[in-house]
């Protein structure tokens, strides 16, 4: 019993550690999953940031919108970064996401913190919030482009 | 101050019909925020799925999660079929997306009275449960491919 239960404590263990591995049938699966949700992040994330440098007019209900799907979105692309997916399928992941994880996942969690407050900052419908939001969130993700991401 | 009134109200209205046209710098990102909002869904969808269909061991937990993003991601393609994007970038769109609009819209809002139910029976834990909303979305998923998506 206790081997077994020792197995399962391992297998739960390791489904914790890596999930995404047995969640792409192929590696390019997993490079499109992470591209395809940075994608559809960034052109939301672009909508507030043209409202927060005046570029587009403030329209408070697509700033709220487009926030919360930058919420949701922020806690997914990481899954895609398995391994055996450092190349291929024009990635411009730079090795480093592979060699220093705890780091990636470290740059990773602040991007998950910052953008509930993203997110709650455009519910006010305040654009000076939404600025200050805005540029925090982009602080986050440019910190983690400039460690991990080619040009 | 009629005319005013009445211009005004045209504008929302023009923005609540089209929001997504100005939405978009390209026709090629509409395109893409399409397919990758498509790609997101259907990976998650995909491993209900899998489950469903005995594929893979039932885990109530990723069931959870992967039926939320899908709840989530359900809400956002159809921004991205704007008119001047009915070609370009490998698209599967059938014209018919933009000659019968209100079939297309009908189809989308299906989709998207279903995704809230298959996260509901995600979270119930039941396996019987989960089949059934995985089966009455794939319907809604297969019904609108049918009609306006080429093979």
């Amino acid at each position: 019993m206790k081997t077994l239960a020792c197995m399962a404590a391992a297998a739960t263990l390791l489904a914790l550690a890596s999930p995404a591995s047995a969640q792409f049938a192929k590696p390019e699966d997993a490079i499109k999953y992470r591209q395809s949700a940075m994608f559809v992040m960034g052109t939301h994330f672009g909508r507030i940031g043209a409202m927060a440098n005046g570029k587009a007019p403030y329209d408070a209900k697509v700033a709220e919108t487009s926030a919360a799907v930058v919420a949701d979105m922020s806690k997914l692309p990481w899954a895609g970064f398995v391994a055996g997916t450092e190349t291929g399928g024009n990635t411009k992941a730079k090795p480093e996401i592979w060699t220093e994880q705890a780091k990636f996942k470290e740059n990773n969690e602040k991007l998950m913190a910052q953008t509930p407050k993203l997110a709650a900052a455009a519910k006010t419908g305040d654009l000076a919030a939404l600025k200050i939001a805005f540029s925090a969130t982009a602080e986050a993700c440019k910190a983690c482009h400039d460690d991990f991401r080619n040009k």
